[in-house]
C-alpha cells in the first residue's frame, strides 16, 4: 500500500498517517518526493483496503501494491499445475501438452439422451463429458435438473464410453453427492463467491474446476481459487466463461485477455467455456478457436443430438457434426486435440 | 417474443420458424411489414430465449417481449407493499410514509462495541440495527464473523435499545439460525443467485432484505425476488446496493435509474445501502441524500464508533456524528425520518 | 509510477530497472520491503505509462501513482472558481450559491418553439436556456440541426426573455460561429476527446460546458477539462450526463458518485444532465432531484412544450408542467433555485 | 418497433397509442395475445427511439425492431466486400482469401526510425505500414505527432519498400492532407462519432478503416460505418480494437464476439488491432492468434525497434523478433498470411 500527500501537506498530517499504520502494527516508509511525500505499508499481512487512509487530512490518494492471493501464484510455483484424471494409456492430463475437450449437454435429461450425446462427442475427440444433474436457474419455474438420478446417468456415461465426467455442485451439500460420482467437481459462475461452497471443494478429494463470476475481476477470480486451496486441495482449474459488458450482440463477452494474464499471475490449468461465453450457436466455434489459439489448456462445450428440444441451453448448444468439425478444424490448425 | 425475418426469407423459411414454435404447443402469430415478415410466439409460459431461432435459416433478430417475473411486478398487485415491523407505537414501516434507517457496523465485533453504536445511531434516528454475525469476505484469511455469539449480541442490542435487527444469512444452513434471531433477514449482493438461499428465505416467517447482485439487471434483480415470492414470503425488500462499471474512483457505482423504474416496474419496498455502493466514507453522506431525494423507503447505512479499528469495512463507515449530520440533512431536505 | 518487483528478482533485474528510469532522466528510489523490492520513479514531468516496464523481466506488477492533471486540480487551486453570466441584478454565478437551472427543448427547430418553451422555463424558474442549432446525430439521415439560423434564433430568445444561452460546438469550425452568439459554449459527450475542438475551445472568450463521455474515467473527463485550461480558459464546467454500463433499463446510468468525487479534487463547477442521463422522461425528475440534493452547482434539464413532435429526443424532454414541479420539489427540498 | 400494453390497458389507451403512431403517418397493427395486446409499427423510415411511446398511459414496454443501418448491412449486400489496392502482383485484398498484416509503430517519429520498422516488418510479412503523423493525446503535454513532416516520410517509406501505407486522419481538415499521402485513411476511435469527419472520410477517393469506439454497440458502430458509406465511399474497414469493461489487467477487452457478429451482419472486411485491444506487449501475440483464428481479414500489430524510447505506446509495441515469431505462429496454424 502507498499513501500518497497532498502537495500542501505538513509534518502534522504525515505523523497521522504513519501513527495509524504503526497503530496497527506495520511499518511506515515515508518517500520523499519532488514535489509531495508518499508513505509505503511495509509488514502488513494481506492487502489493505485504500479507504482506511482515504478519510485522514492531507492524504490524496491510496494505493494498493500487493496481490491479495499466494497459493494460486506462479510466483509462489513456478512450474505449471497439471490436473490428472486416471491412470495409464487412458489418463488424461489437464495442463499438459495437449489441448483437452470436454463436451456435452447443458443438463443431463435421461439416460437415452446423455448416451447418445455421449458417443456422438466421443467420437469426435472429447475426452470428458460434461452435463448437469443440478441445475442453478435464474426462474424458479424451470427445469432444475434431475438430481441425484443425474449423478447415476453420469456414471453409466462414464462405464459405458470411458468419458470422464464432470459436473456442477450447486451448494456444500450437494457437493457431498457430487463428489461421489464425478471425476471433477464444477463450481458455477453465480457461486464463485459462496465461500461455504468453496471451503467444501476445497475439503474434496477430487479436482476442482472454477468458473469466473461474470462481474469477477482478476483479483477475486483467483482469490476464489485461493479460499479452495487453502483447505488443502491444489487440483484446480480456472475457467474463463465469459463477463457481463454493455454489449448486447452475445449473451456475455469472453474476456480473451484474461488468457495471457492468468497465465503468467497462476499456475494453474485454464479452460474456456465458449457456449456460455457466447449464449448464441454462431459464435462458439469462432470463440472455441480463438482460445485454443491462445493455448488454454481445455475447452469445455456444450454439444446436444436435439438442441431444439433441449430443457437448458439448447440454442447455445453445438450439433454434433458442427463439434466435429470444431475439432477437425483445431487439428487443422495443427494444435493437439 | 418476435421473430424478425430476413428480407429475402421465403415461405419455406418462415414455415419451419412456425413449425419450431408449434412444436413447442404455442401459437405462431405472423406479422407481415413493408419489408419483411415478423413472427409473434405467443400462448408460452413464461419468456424464451432468443437463441432458440437464432439458428433457423432466414431469421434476422429474435426479439423478447415477456417480462419473466410476475408476482412481484406492480402489475399484478398495482398498491405498494408494505413491510411491517412491531406493533403500536414501536412498530415501523418499510414502504410507509416515513423513511426509514438502518444503520450500524458492517460487522459485529463484541457486545460493548455494537451496544455503543447502536444507543448512538437510535439517538440520531434509526429505527434498526444492522451489523453481519456471518460474514462472506473476499479472502480466506480474513475475519468471518462472531456467527451465533454475534446473533445473541443482536438480541441483546433489541432488547437494550428497541431498535430492531437486520442481519445477513450466507447460506440455507445458517439461515435457520438467522431466522430465529433477526427481525428482517438480509440476503447479500454474492448470494443474489444462490437459489436454495433463495428458496429457504421464501420460506421463513421473516421479511427478507434482498441485495442487488453488483452485476445484475433488473429482470435477474428481480426474477431473484420472484424465487423468494414463489416460496410464498411476500414481505421483500429490494436494495440497490451498487454495480460494477468501467469507473475506479469508486468502489460500486450506485445506480440512481434503478430506483425510479423499480419503483414503476415492482410494488415492493425499496432500500438503498449508499455505504458499499460508495466504499468510502467520502461519498456516503452524497449517496444517501440523493437516494433520499428519490423516495427510496430505506437506507441502510453503516456507523462505526472507531472505524479504524473496525474487522471489516471500516473506511466506509461513518462516524456518528456524521451519521447525526445526515440525518439532519435529510430533515432539512423536509424528508420524514 | 511504482515499479513492484517478483519477490525471486535479483541485483540483476533490479539494477535493469533503475536503468531503464535513468535512461529517461528520471529518479530511480529503490524501496526494500519485507518479501520484495519496489521502485518508486521520481522527477518524471506529467504521468508514466505502466506498460512501459512491464516487459523488463524481474517485474511483477507497475503501479501509476500520478495524476495526470494540474490545473483542473483543486490541489492547485483550493477555492472553487465561479462562472459568472452578466451583471448587476441579472447576473447569474455558476458554482455560487444558487442552483443554476438550464433548460430548453434538445434542438432548435424553429422561433416559435424556441419562444414557447423559452418563456415556460423562465416562468418555472430557468436562468438559462438551453437548445442545439448543430446536432451530432447518430444516423446520416436524422435531422442536424438548423445551423447558423438556429443560434439567430437562439439570440432572439436571450434578446426576448433576458435568458442566457448555452449551446454546442460541434467542431472547430463551428465553434467560431458558435462563440460569437452564445453566452455558454458546450462540448458534446462525443466529442470529450476531440483535442482539435478541445484546443479551440481553450481559445474562445466564452466560458465552455464539457460533457463527460459516457464512457469516460474521471482521469480522462479531467484530463480534456485540463485541455481546454492549458489554452487559457479557466472558465470550464465539468457536466455529469450518464455513463455506459451493462444496464439496459436507461439509456445511460447517472454515476452518482462522480459529484463528491469530482467535488473532492477539482475546483471546477459541477453540472448535471439528467435527461441524457436518463434517456427516458419517467426518470428525469428522480435523477434531477437526487443531483441537487448532492448540491451540484446547476442542472441541465430538456423540456419541450410538444415532445410527441420533437425532431430530436423528445421522449427524454419533460412537458413545461413537469419542469415546473421539478423546480418546485427543489424548492420544497430547501435548495435555492 | 413493438410496443407491449399493460394487462389492465383498455380500449382507450390503445387509441392513444395508435393515434401517436398514426400522427407520424406510419401504420399501427395491433396484435392481440393472451394476456395483453402489443401494437407493431409499420412503413416507419429508419429506427425510432423507444421513449417516444413509454410516456402513453397503458405502456408497458417499448422494443425496437429495426436495425437503424442498410448499406453496411449483408441483407442490402451479401457477398463479402474486397478492398484491394495495388495492381498485379503486388497488389493486396483486404477481404480476400489471405491474412493481410499491416505492422508499424504507434508515431512516426523520424525518417530513420520508420524506414528501420518498415524493412523489419515487411521482411517479417507486413503489407501495410502503420504510423501516425497526427496523434490524438489524452494529454495536452504530449507529443502530437510530425505532421505534415511524418506523411512524407511515410511517402519515403512507401517508395523504399513498396508497403502500402495507413496514418489516421484526426479531423476533417487534416483528412485534406492525409488523403494526398496515404492508401487508407485510418479513423480513430475516439473519432468514431466525430460525424463530420466521418462525412469527409466518406467523400474522399480511399478505403477508410474505421475504428471502433471504445464504448461502441455493434449498432453504433455500423451506423458510424454508414454514415461514410452514405457519401458514397463504399471502401469500408471495420475494426475492432477493444472494448472499455470493469476488468483491469488490460487496458480494453478485445471482444472477441463481436467478429462472428460482424461476420454476419456485415459485408465489409474486419480487421482486428490487438495492440490498443491489450495495451501491453504481453498480450499482444495471444490476441493476435486468436483473432486470426476467427478468421479475421486483417490485423494491425504495432512494432517499434525501440519501443522503450517511442515518443507514444512504446509499451505495447512488439520487437521486431516478436513479430516475426507472430507471423510465424499464424503460419503455423496453417494461416495464410
Amino acid at each position: 500500500m502507498l499513501i500518497v500527500m497532498h502537495k500542501e501537506a505538513g509534518d502534522r498530517e504525515l505523523d497521522a498517517v504513519i501513527k495509524r499504520i504503526e497503530a496497527h502494527g506495520w511499518e511506515a516508509k515515508p518517500i520523499p518526493g519532488g514535489e509531495r511525500t508518499a508513505v509505503g505499508v511495509l509488514r502488513n499481512k494481506g492487502p489493505l483496503d485504500p479507504a482506511m487512509f482515504l478519510d485522514l487530512p492531507g492524504v490524496r490518494d491510496v494505493i494498493p501494491v500487493s496481490k491479495p492471493y499466494k497459493l494460486v501464484s506462479r510466483e509462489m510455483r513456478p512450474e505449471n499445475t497439471v490436473v490428472r484424471l486416471g491412470r495409464g494409456s487412458d489418463a488424461v492430463e489437464i495442463g499438459g501438452q495437449q489441448l483437452v475437450v470436454m463436451a456435452g449437454p447443458c443438463a443431463v435429461e435421461s439416460e437415452n439422451q446423455a448416451l447418445e450425446i455421449a458417443h456422438a462427442v466421443k467420437e469426435a475427440g472429447a475426452r470428458l463429458f460434461r452435463g448437469g444433474a443440478f441445475k442453478p436457474r435464474s426462474s424458479p419455474y424451470s427445469f432444475q435438473g434431475l438430481g441425484l438420478k443425474g449423478l447415476e446417468i453420469l456414471a453409466k456415461v462414464r462405464e459405458e464410453t470411458g468419458l470422464f465426467i464432470v459436473t456442477e455442485a450447486t451448494d456444500h451439500e450437494v457437493c457431498d453427492m457430487v463428489e461421489d460420482f464425478t471425476d471433477i467437481i464444477q463450481i458455477g459462475t453465480r457461486n464463485m463467491q459462496n465461500y461455504r461452497l468453496l471451503r467444501r471443494a476445497g475439503q474434496a478429494k477430487k479436482p476442482v474446476l472454477l468458473k469466473r463470476g461474470m462481474w469477477a475481476t482478476m483479483d477475486e477470480f483467483l482469490m476464489a481459487a485461493e479460499y479452495i486451496m487453502s483447505e488443502g486441495n491444489d487440483q484446480v482449474m480456472l475457467c474463463e466463461r465469459g463477463i457481463r459488458t454493455f454489449t448486447t450482440h452475445s449473451r456475455n463477452t469472453l474476456d480473451a485477455n484474461a488468457i495471457p494474464y492468468m497465465r503468467n499471475e497462476s499456475h494453474l490449468p485454464i479452460v474456456v467455456d465458449p457456449s456460455h461465453a457466447a449464449g448464441r450457436r454462431d459464435q462458439v466455434i469462432p470463440l472455441a478457436r480463438a482460445a485454443a489459439a491462445m493455448g488454454v489448456d481445455a475447452l469445455m462445450v456444450e454439444v446436444h443430438t436435439h438442441p431444439e428440444q433441449a430443457l437448458s441451453d439448447g440454442p447455445q448448444s453445438l450439433y454434433p457434426e458442427q463439434f466435429h468439425e470444431l475439432v477437425t478444424g483445431l487439428r487443422n490448425m495443427n494444435i493437439s486435440v
